[in-house]
């Protein structure tokens, strides 16, 4: 057996993030150092206890939980309450966690952890804006040679915006941390809309989870159903797409995914277009490829992959 | 039967733009006031030159060609000789024209027919950048109110664009000119790469203007071989988009196009954006509806219209 | 003596407008051979009427007006009667002009002008937002080597803006016009707020005009009153500069002011400071000089220029 | 006596910072709680060090120092060496200081200090550009109702840029920085290049330094030698202005100082205006007021002032 891949997730949880925790959690794969918690979905109050929550549904209290930024680096605060309900975990009903909160600062765990690890072994998986890992960049820029890899659920391109006509939420919440993050260098990888519009649910794929005998399953399912309501409304169609999942699913099973090692640039400037992700897909730039973007996802198997690992939750 | 609908073309030929004329020039839907030429696709020396030679190929010369601007509003000059060819109309073998160039200056051609003509009577066919359509504007504010509508090729959304990631070649070249047209009021239709992209060519389809007992056919098939092999090579697509002739097929038969009546706004801040078409399909902007959008073409029906048009010209 | 020199006078009266146009039609150095009128300081319908009423004042119909743009390039046309009254010329009690307005679109005129007249022969003296220059300068970008010179009253470095802390009122009103010109490689003097601000009214000064025995003397005394007390209050000086005669005296004596050769920069991304000059007067960046910019000008050497002139007019 | 004010020093030294450090430490007006040290005229391991020189050449091995941001928060690092000589306290012969540095991060003794200490009690005097402080926003936004006041050497209006013709040298190492510091409510004093370019050395003026008996003096004498040469060669002045010093000046003696309470905006978009401060002087916008910015300062008032200090100093 391998030895498991070191990783901190990044998110701010949200009914997606939480399967992406879950998928972590039943994953060998991954050694979890921890996981930070950032202002997006909902406030960082809420984000970094419902981190916890998740981590209890998994009976996984041995878990170390950081809090980090409550606002972006430079813009004010957007959350998406109208997507994932007042808590950001609307759903299931998960109890109040009891397990702590670690003192130290998210983004003093991420620059501590990546200098004192040995060089390039650990990676990062951000499932919310990228704030506290372009505030350890910023606070500390070495940790950029150090970082194995990044992957980052974020941005669009043929798939277009989620909250503007041009810009996906993750990065419009914080585009200049996405900019930090896409110009620094590190080994990155970007899960778009443009891949998890394709990973719809289905009464069937949310069957598989109600299902379980476990806790976690049935759990996962109430997640899904409130999650899908959304999408179903606004795009019209039958299932809501799965974002955050697609990261931990891009370690564990790249095969799924079409992807392509490409020019990234992060729109910063107009707000008119504002944290758009420019992806050169045909290469029409001379701009060098300094990430490796997904286009698509094979829905089938990631929901494969979800069942089979949530299933072995408590 | 019912009176013509008096137009006029604005358009750098290019290929597509010749057969966009010829479709009108066939077209008994269509009373052509003027034709006029912008720098785009290639130098205004050469679109205007073009211009004439199509109408002389289709037997015309009773057409009025106007030349126009020879730069964009703002910006430099940027042409499309790598997919058009160093003529613009790289292909088939057109001989000079003999036709005469108007003196008329084209922007004085337009304000003066939409001022002359009574209200709300003259619509606008545009292939290539805005540039004479927006100092038409700049010039004399009046017309807005008294164009009966714009037809445009540009842009792209969930397409993209085709000379930057986020921008289409028409609407890049002179972005100010297309947001002025934009934000004008003037009932607006644009046909983008969106549906301009599933209209694509093949043997087959060429394989019918070949085969027309005419000269026009030959033609085409000539300038639509030439045409395909940049796009073919770029995408690896087996035949290339055909933009232009949607101009003229959306006002004969609007039924082939899927579109939506939704907020289109212009990028003109930020380089890394310029010129990109921000369409709010979704309508997740606040911003009212200013623009129909096309998002897809009924390409076999395209071709049949095209064909069943070309075959009746000289 | 010698040839006096051919210019094209661009403006939006103004009452400093006035006073501009009429020093240089006391001047036997200049050959008049047009007035072209811009929106500005007020609406066109009123700037075009103005110049004819200061024409009449100075008893010279034979000077050809004509009306150019009523708006800017591309933004929204912001007026000052906040300054210059509802009239744009409020102060003196002059008729209503007679003589005939030139059916001729001011673009088309300065363009014809300037290429049918011998190379760089003729000179522009702009006292208004560049509109008219830049829509020219787009519409024929040979003019751009053919131009003698233009000087300008526009902008502001060291003294700041008047219409917002960055911006110059001529140069914010059409700042991509203004950045046309600044680009367009033609010989160029700025004089900017540094000097007109030197140049206040004083009662003294002002009471030179008042006692002059023609009619153009008092005209002008009537309009200095009313055009000072907007600044007076504004600033809490004792008198209020004289913006546009300084065009034409860089022109008649350039020895009134200290000037340099250096590079000017129009500001036309940030709203914050759009329509700002930048006038590296330091010598700062690596950008190559394009304008002569004026810091200073001998204040009672401009104002006994004026008494001098006007009081030869009738 | 009244209770010293408790302030944080954030500095790059920098001559001129030297001599506002020395000036703090010389008036027991202040408690000096740190001093925390940014990237700006040369690099962070330069500028912690030299505040360590300064504060062992007035044997004040006491003082807390802190290392803070090695880069601005977006953009590259731009330094200034071309000013200050390869150390940053090129001049006198400083030994190495041997006075540790502290090991918490600059950024995280702000927060913990304003944080912890009574709200509204503690100063931050900034001499360079607003790096930690600005990154102590965004890690803990709960600041900016704690801090009593800012005052920063800073931006330049009336006077222009130092950097380029729009911005002064620390607004433009990190514009972003400042906008946050400029947009969080805090009481805000700006001393820009305005004020401080009247405080220029002379003859006689350094000479007071190096006459004094102590070793400080005669070290500031070297210091200002050193730094004059910059600014008399770029401005052809005799003398060159002194920045820093100021901020300890307005604390000490506000009587010094000609301000306003005015808006006060940072030039964020475009990069030709990037990093300028908009001063609104003269109320011309409807911006409210939210900082106190300085035109003028009686140079030889504050001459006196470092002159009586740094006298008492070893």
């Amino acid at each position: 057996m391998t030895t498991p891949l070191p990783i901190i997730i990044d998110t701010d949880p949200g009914q997606d993030d939480a399967l992406a925790i879950l998928l972590a959690l039943a994953s060998p794969e991954f050694e979890i150092l921890g996981i930070t918690a950032v202002a997006g979905n909902v406030p960082l109050a809420l984000t970094e206890k419902n981190v916890r929550k998740i981590c209890e549904l998994a009976k996984r209290t041995d878990i170390k939980v950081f809090a980090g930024c409550s606002r972006p680096m430079l813009r004010k605060l957007v959350t998406a309450e109208y997507v994932h309900g007042k808590t950001g975990l609307d759903g299931p009903d998960l109890p109040e966690p009891t397990m702590p909160l670690q003192s130290q600062h998210a983004v003093d765990f991420i620059v501590e952890t990546i200098m004192s690890r040995p060089e390039k072994t650990v990676a990062l998986c951000t499932l919310g804006p990228l704030t506290n890992i372009g505030m350890a960049l910023a606070r500390e820029p070495r940790i950029a040679g150090r970082i194995k890899q990044i992957v980052s659920m974020g941005g669009g391109f043929f798939e277009g915006g989620n909250i503007t006509p041009a810009a996906e939420f993750n990065i419009y919440v914080d585009p200049h941390a996405a900019r930090l993050v896409c110009e620094a260098g590190i080994p990155l990888t970007l899960v778009p809309l443009d891949a998890t519009h394709q990973a719809l649910t289905s009464a069937k794929r949310i069957e598989r989870f109600r299902k379980m005998p476990n806790r976690s399953g049935p759990a996962c399912a109430a997640l899904l159903e409130y999650f899908e309501r959304f999408d179903e409304q606004k795009y019209g169609t039958d299932g809501g797409p799965l974002h955050d999942p697609c990261v931990m699913a891009w370690l564990l099973k790249p095969e799924l995914f079409v992807s392509r090692y490409v020019n990234l640039a992060i729109e910063c400037e107009s707000e008119l277009t504002m944290g758009m992700t420019l992806v050169d897909w045909w290469g029409m730039t001379k701009r060098p490829a300094n990430a490796t973007v997904c286009r698509s996802v094979d829905a089938e198997g990631l929901y494969a992959l979800l069942s089979e690992r949530i299933a072995k939750l408590p």
